[in-house]
């Protein structure tokens, strides 16, 4: 039974699917632009959906954390409105022709962008990836199958809905735009095998989605998210500077994927360092520290190995004392997530050693971690941020979700 | 015990690829000259192991067919050598600059192209392919996990402890270049779940091989290689150019895959084409058509569904007779593998259409398909040509299996 259904969104997906990608840049911003001020008047009946969702995951004895994550207030509405409109203002990627040359034979061969075609998104609790989402693979031309957490389903069910009665009140087919409402796992499960239709996957979520996704999927999958990041402070550091950008990277949204979760310390300003972060935290942030840094400062416990691998994603991170730079890319290799890394340093050779060496889609030489975000590296909006090597590293924006083709003309060449 | 042993060349291969990656591009190209030198320099004895596979493979009973594509000779090793002579002449991808800007926070944000780090690729028979990937996958900078079949294992063994040796000579770990001794299928099985150690898994060969891997890989994969290419005669076409164009596509070399395996005729021009084709081929080439087409042709026999979903890879194609080029589109998005798609005419319009519209990695106007090739279409020497939609599309070279990162430099920048 949900087989046939998500076969079904499939099909309507893929049918839908040409007649956006050869949509002009100024209809799919007409039609956005009208998604975002739709949102805006029809504000009271989103909450009265999303109340919905509360009441029934205040039941379900969910957490008050998650349950903010859930909640849309008429400040959060808004900013999803004026997050379409930052897509609408986007260059459209799809047509740019990325080259083109003759052969000496007289064929012409061009490399044009294209959408992806049909794109499935796999994510939880929070409703305003369900406009985000959706703006963003509109734009970028490309059908899009939503698979969003049962939590939310009546806030996702009236936001789809919005958007699908505008986009054909453009003109487009209303399945450029589908929500899966059966959130049973089955479905989700189903859209990881549906190859035939989907050609992108992106799950969003919990490292437990993105490992299941992983695990499962035959479609085409972009990890996104987990980010077990790293500040490495090197001995020539200004040590100042470490601890407001390790404060940064740590404190400011700790539940974020590009929070840092470890601090690797060069020994030989360690004692230095500590003394100055101490006078910085206070305690307010709980350190799993090795045994040298048991030395230094008061630590909430001792680390084991697994510490290095975990992503707290809480105000606690792990703390090791290296007595190199090399220790320290070692480190970071083995234990990291390939998401956002940085040294604070005064020695360009190390710096450039560490970009070198560390294999992750962001380094980053005295700078906090925080910045791997679509906006902040005037990227755009984005739709996730990969942490895996295939297609696109880093914050996903608009054409991180296209593809290109080959384009050749002639007049009867035939291989000799 | 296997797993222990994969998992052992996946260390090797991980803790080998930093290595590599660093790497100046003149001290790879002169391990890759001197492997090409040593491969003619040792012609003779790569003939001897290589008759060992075909002995084993004679007593097997393996068709003459599959044995001729086993078979190293003096030329085809002269062409192996000649072949890495051409990755040598290659521009080195890596570490190209491919965007750079300032924000206005002052930070310094390059984006560069990198090497994917540990390449995994399974393939069958042709050892010559053991020899092409791994001069592509050392010149772009990763090291290499090579996992050919069973029937060639002699002939692969030498040839990767020659290029082994080789590089060692050169300074680099020998583990930049691994071959899979143990062919067993749960040696490949365990390689398709290792996205500890390998980045990128390219499976080379036979439908059911990519399908096995696709299924199983938990590994990112890029699909290469099924072609169920289809030449669309439209109503305007010059019919010579039709017959000339489909002959080449699907004479010149049957067994690969960018030759055809269905002809889509407008119903206006069918009978003048078909009586051209005919006068063409005589009969060499056997039709399997639907009832129109066995009305103006003799055909092997009549098409089932199944058929116009088959690659013959060989001297057999479908045909169809369509009453227009969106009927020809549809049909082609429907049991196309979007390899190379093309349409003879001489409409501006139906030729725009077509190539918006087909989604295939390479679509042609008025062009033979088998131009869908690394070197035809001047990209260089190819790892295999992709039929999916991420990462890369058509035939990949070089850049195509390398990634990127993002290098962010500042003086202490952190978010606000």
């Amino acid at each position: 039974m949900s087989i046939e259904y998500i076969e079904n969104l499939g099909r309507n997906a893929k049918s839908a699917a040409p007649l956006i990608a050869g949509s002009e840049t100024a209809k799919k911003n007409e039609a956005l632009s009208e998604i975002a001020r739709r949102i805006n008047q029809n504000t009271r009946e989103i909450i009265a959906a999303n109340t919905i969702d509360i009441e029934n995951a205040r039941k379900n004895g969910m957490s008050e954390a998650m349950i903010d994550r859930l909640t849309l207030t008429e400040k959060r509405i808004s900013v999803m409105a004026e997050g379409i409109g930052q897509v609408v203002a986007l260059p459209d990627p799809i047509g740019t022709l990325l080259s083109e040359k003759t052969l000496p034979n007289g064929l012409n061969v061009k490399k044009i962008r294209v959408p992806m075609g049909v794109i499935g998104i796999i994510f939880e609790s929070r409703p305003n990836v369900t406009v985000d989402a959706a703006a963003l693979c509109f734009k970028a031309g490309s059908a899009v199958i939503l698979r969003g957490g049962s939590d939310a389903i009546n806030s996702n069910k009236f936001l789809v809905g919005l958007m699908r009665k505008t986009i054909a009140d453009f003109g487009f087919p209303e399945d450029c735009i589908q929500l899966v409402e059966d959130t049973s796992h089955e479905t989700a499960n189903e859209m990881m095998r549906l190859n035939r239709y989907i050609d992108l996957l992106i799950p969003r979520g919990s490292g437990r989605l993105i490992r299941a996704v992983i695990e499962n999927s035959t479609v085409p999958v972009i990890q996104t998210g987990e980010g077990n990041c790293h500040v490495f402070v090197d001995e020539s550091a200004d040590l100042d500077m470490a601890v407001n950008i390790i404060n940064n990277a740590k404190t400011q949204r700790p539940s974020v994927c590009n929070a840092i979760e470890s601090i690797l310390i060069h020994e030989k300003i360690a004692e230095q360092f500590f003394a100055k972060l101490d006078e910085c935290w206070h305690g307010k942030v709980a350190i799993v520290g090795d045994k040298r840094t048991s030395d230094l400062i008061n630590v909430e416990r001792l680390a084991e190995e697994a510490d290095y691998g975990t992503e707290y994603l809480d105000l606690r991170l792990s703390s090791k004392i290296v007595s190199s730079v090399d220790e320290a890319i070692s480190h970071i290799n083995k234990y990291g997530t390939m998401h956002s890394e940085c040294i604070v340093t005064n020695s360009d050779e190390n710096a450039a050693k560490f970009q070198c060496a560390v294999d992750a889609a962001a380094v980053y030489v005295n700078a906090s971690t925080r910045f791997t975000d679509g906006f902040e590296l005037g990227l755009g909006a984005e739709i996730g941020i990969s942490t895996q090597k295939l297609h696109a590293r880093g914050p996903m924006g608009l054409e991180e979700i296209t593809t290109y083709k080959y384009l050749i003309s002639g007049n009867g060449q035939i291989r000799g």
